[in-house]
């Protein structure tokens, strides 16, 4: 196990799909308070659509960085959940995460030195382990447990992976003319927020000027959600400084009637 | 007080129609932590269908027993607020339950060895108890003093009762061919939750095969959600091990047009 | 800095419009845990309506006397983010207060006795100071030094500030013989909650019976939710002593077809 691995913290974040009319959040809680009552349960957000494991790997890639070092992110986006899908934790990057290997975690591929474990000892599993349920019977338990225990339990988790499973459209494609990325998640106000990072603009366009559009609609580029005029679809880089398509002070995503799975067109101005 | 009790533990679960829109859920939080600084508080769920007592009864007599022994439930779903219903604690099972004797804890009246408690002593509420909000009055103060004090408080809350209500279409009806059971609760995925249990099933057809049906549906029995065939309703036994009717990777309560309340019929097959 | 200020607790209660679908609040979470772990979050809610300054100021100001002394409020609903609009914190009436100064603390206007600074130093604040997300930037980390440091960073947060940013329609309009108020809010259950409090009601008709209309509806005035006759809207003073519109065991909101912003009238009765 070659990277030095950070302590794991008593920080314990949440994501699933599970939203918050069924118990299954509150289960996996009560599964960690039993374990380590002394832990930090906060809830990343549990209404990821159902199954949508790309909108998951892209708030979970998004965000993870603001947390404090040694946080262990905990997720459950599986629709696979009773078949042969792994089961794995993956220390990266100064943080741990634990859930499926299906997508969700793919994004940690791009981060050096880090290990990948799959879950395959059951003495960490609440027992019996259910068809249905992960969350409670695999993956909070192992959080439990890291949180509680350190990092010295990893060895004893199950055997070193490889690599992780990815999903093709998480990242944008880049020609030399031209970036189109796919919304992926829409906010509570009805922005549509893109694949498209601050790195990927300065990488084609080195601070030249650029023009956003989608669905053939151009979307002027902003800096702040201000300074755009009345109704008019524009574009502004949000607080994860990724490409963002809003309308001032209304719902972009009932404006404009799209969905996520649309796609973004950047293209470079003359000069 | 005859049965020995558990010692409470820190954690307090909250279970209410209230909503997450309203201050009331954080305003029972901040009454909690006042008295009781260091107590865990975890989130069931306060989506309840509003006044939905058989919903709520459901979900928590399905999920108590996931969490740490001494656990607080401290449930509000009380449509009689302010009436003549009587608030009540129950300790049963190793764990404590708080709340109005509406039905919503009849399910406890199965456990045996249990202590009912009338909730009539007022030096333990919150001063005044207003008419429309005992959560915060009566069921979270009490919830926080008995966290913190332990449960030699319990005997001076107030006398003892004898049952508790029930609702009668908490348990389904069982003949010597067949199980009719009610559809009460409709997760996040839009799956049909009924009250039929595993050991309904067995009960009755001691592992033989039998069919379910819902609407003069048929909808075949699997293992997992990944076996079902697309476009198809199909049952299972999930997490809780409670009967459901699911659509894969779709949502079944919009694929049947189905509300809860909807009968489930199981027969046995002839051999 | 004339008053005495309260030892601040470590309960910080989270109030905005961010929802629940996207990150943000388990991120302002993150930075709080982060700098000070010991502390406890409460979310007062996170559903008010997208830049519904006035909605966020009603729930606050007829909650916040619920909590402990010392909590810590810390308030975004912020549709001027990355303009000119001052952050603050206000010592006041026992509590802290940290927002913007956009209305939404408009109403401690009313508290004698009270500290309002301007937050202008970056020191506590978290680098870069986004254009679009105060919450993680500024008033989530100066919310947790507060917590975790005590009231003397208040006098190197920035220089006191003199009035707060307030909205008429916050306060009835009230004269000899009527009372005209405002529907701010609507709970879950779709009660439809005014600006009218009980002591207007009292300071204009002491104790003598008045009448109750919304859009020319008139409104039997009761004292529980209980004693209203079916299908009848009518209305009470709801927990937080406030006149609400209700319809018993239905959602007033849709019997009524109603929204915010509507106007309550209550006028005497002839004696």
């Amino acid at each position: 196990m070659s990277p030095v691995m950070v302590r794991p913290s008593n920080t314990i974040v949440l994501l699933t799909d599970f939203g918050t009319s069924d118990p299954y959040v509150g289960i996996m809680k009560g599964v960690i308070a039993g374990l380590t009552p002394s832990s930090i349960i906060i809830d990343l957000t549990h209404q990821i659509q159902p199954q949508d494991i790309l909108e998951a790997a892209f708030l979970l890639s998004t965000s993870y960085r603001q947390f404090p070092e040694g946080t262990i992110f905990t997720c459950v986006v599986d629709p696979g959940v009773g078949t042969a899908r792994v089961p794995v934790l993956v220390a990266a990057a100064g943080y741990y995460f634990i859930g499926p290997d299906n997508g969700l975690l793919g994004f940690l591929n791009e981060t050096k030195d880090k290990t990948i474990i799959q879950l395959r000892n059951h003495e960490y599993f609440r027992k019996p382990v259910s068809a249905t349920f992960h969350g409670r019977d695999i993956f909070a338990p192992v959080a439990a447990l890291l949180a509680r225990d350190g990092a010295e339990i990893i060895r004893d988790l199950g055997p070193e992976g490889d690599t992780l499973m990815d999903i093709r459209e998480r990242l944008p494609e880049i020609t030399q003319t031209r970036i189109t990325g796919t919304i992926v998640h829409i906010d509570r106000f009805g922005n549509l927020i893109s694949t498209i990072h601050r790195s990927h603009l300065d990488g084609l366009f080195h601070g030249g000027t650029f023009s956003v559009s989608i669905k053939d609609i151009s979307v002027p580029f902003v800096r702040t959600y201000a300074e755009a005029p009345d109704n008019t679809p524009c574009s502004l880089l949000g607080s994860a400084s990724h490409l963002e398509i809003f309308v001032k002070d209304r719902n972009a995503q009932k404006f404009l009637n799209l969905q996520t799975g649309e796609k973004v067109y950047v293209t470079g101005n003359n000069r």
